[in-house]
């Protein structure tokens, strides 16, 4: 039998709703695989942060560093900037727990409709962002605040290592699945950093010689995706071109309500964390008719990080039999069973 | 009877079966509204720099400093690197004539597919894209190359007079088309360019007060893109931003094949240059299957940025009608007619 800790972040709104249907998958799941849970709730969150003036305490990372995993529900609340609940919670768990993967899994499922007009079941492949340097660094600023001659500028910066740790995910990630990689760039144009990400695509490459490979700049890329996404398996990117294009896929999917995603420090020096990509939904929060397939996905790529992939598999398969095989659906996607009722069938399905 | 002068640059690949169309057109709608348009070809290619060593004469710009505009067919060929064949020729030009707007419109035409399942003729918006600065910025390198410190940056930088101009056409655009501006940001992140973008857009949006606006973040946005492009009037972005957004919705339109793009500078300091957005498509070049509907739209649009939207606005009725009406299509879009063939349909409707 094997123990793990979960930190719990139900954070806002919706996340508090869809939390509590995925310990319970976790926990019917478990039982049959000698595996326990025990949670640890934190209450981080823009109710926290309008109250006590934080979004978590300042020893926070210090509570869950020794945590198996991370769940989060949603963080975000009117009222409450952006930039605080993000810099005050998400992003300094990505960063401080060196969570550099942004893993996103995107299928067609049978019984979710894709906005294409030729989507199949095919469609099954995932978007490896790079999660902690790129475009999105801390370096930047402002000049001349308020003059006519104001600017902004905004530092892209790519290092050897960190880029070769996400190119080596993403090529591990595509010899598992026995797939090939598209490399996200934009090499022909301005940009700098472009060219030295290709280079390191190359040398990566030559580390996984039985894995095809390719690269797409990023405006074609985005184009074939819509095009054709049953051409992909493993599409790794830079923070920015990952975060788009993940968004993009999911929306291709027809899934962009029920998507997760993991961060994940594949070394397991830190806690990876797992979080729906729906957001707090401050529009339908509290009427306990929000979709917990996000977060309940989210849980089962979190069993798949701790080394159980066919308990994984197991919670995978159930949800996505349940939307195959009834027509049950929470609001999101056109139902109208509540989000209780939904997992009592999930459970079932478990 | 007006006069033009215009500096053709067929470049490579298909990009030289496409103007002559261009021009067969111009020249018939010109007859109708007493227009003439001189044109001066220019050979500067790919295939110029392999035999002279450079894709332009030193003196090249000043060539065609004073023609009233710039048709461009296509560059790039294999064999000659992308930085080449773009530093050689399509970026000076966009940056030393001042072209801040590339002006990218999206319409799902009668009789072209697109790939949504729901997509109809009510698409119909137009990409504003920053053109000389932010993301595609010169600034930047590499340092400790090879060595296992090795890192690249880049920098945006983006200024207000930059980031005012490009709204300000933007807003200017929406209120001529009486809809409204979608403005591309990230700002909910951690990148510093962006809150300053999306104070200039609440500037923007205080000049043109009867101008609707909204702003989204870039990854929802794409995935809105998809999801319901019927609702978008006006989407601005920045350089890169707006780079992705006007090949993704191209591609929503079903119409990469035959889109066009204007590089404008709107005060006419300097020539604007109009061209097609497919490339030199060295696969079908020299057999005259080429698809001219790209170039002959641009040329439409070169019309109305001379001041002839009448006039413009007849060539865009005829290939259109000529789409809705008519089966023929060249192979891109599924049919078997010749360039020549075709265009001989679309001069007939002119
Ligand atoms: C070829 C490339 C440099 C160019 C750009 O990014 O500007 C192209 O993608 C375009 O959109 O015109
Ligand atoms: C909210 C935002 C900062 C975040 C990101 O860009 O990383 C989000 O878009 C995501 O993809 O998780």
């Amino acid at each position: 039998n094997t123990r793990y800790r979960i930190a719990l972040i139900p954070g806002d709104g919706i996340g508090t709703e869809v939390l509590p249907p995925a310990c319970a998958v976790l926990d019917a799941v478990g039982e049959r695989h000698g595996l326990t849970f025990a949670y640890d709730t934190f209450d981080w969150s823009c109710r926290r942060y309008l109250t006590d003036g934080a979004m978590m305490p300042d020893d926070g990372l210090d509570r869950i560093r020794h945590h198996d995993a991370v769940l989060l529900g949603a963080v975000g609340w009117p009222g409450v900037p952006d930039h605080v609940s993000l810099w005050g919670l998400l992003i300094p768990i990505r960063r401080q727990f060196r969570q550099y993967v942004n893993l996103r899994p995107i299928k067609v499922l049978d019984g979710v409709p894709s906005p294409l007009a030729r989507a199949t079941s095919e469609v099954d492949f995932v978007v490896v962002r790079e999660n902690v340097e790129g475009e999105y660094s801390e370096i930047g600023g402002r000049l001349n605040r308020g003059f006519p001659d104001e600017m902004a500028v905004q530092e892209a910066v790519f290092t050897r290592p960190g880029v070769e740790r996400i190119l080596d995910y993403a090529f591990t990630t595509a010899q598992r699945r026995g797939g090939d990689v598209v490399s996200a760039t934009k090499s022909n144009g301005i940009v700098h950093t472009m060219p030295f990400w290709d280079e390191l695509v190359r040398e990566a490459a030559g580390r996984f010689p039985e894995v095809a490979w390719r690269q797409e700049h990023i405006d074609a890329l985005v184009a074939k995706v819509v095009l054709d996404p049953a051409r992909f398996d493993v599409i790794v990117g830079s923070n920015l071109f990952g975060d788009i294009l993940s968004d993009l896929a999911a929306a291709v999917a027809g899934s962009i309500g029920l998507a997760p995603a993991a961060n994940l420090n594949p070394e397991r020096e830190y806690p990876s964390m797992f979080e729906p990509v729906h957001g707090s939904a401050p529009d339908i929060a509290g009427q306990g008719i929000a979709n917990p397939l996000g977060a309940i996905w989210s849980a089962s790529m979190m069993l798949d990080h701790l080394g159980h992939p066919e308990a994984a598999a197991e919670v995978f398969d159930a949800f996505a039999s349940v939307l195959a095989t009834t027509g049950v659906r929470t609001r999101d996607l056109g139902g109208t069973a509540s989000t209780e009722d939904f997992t009592r069938l999930i459970l079932a399905a478990v």
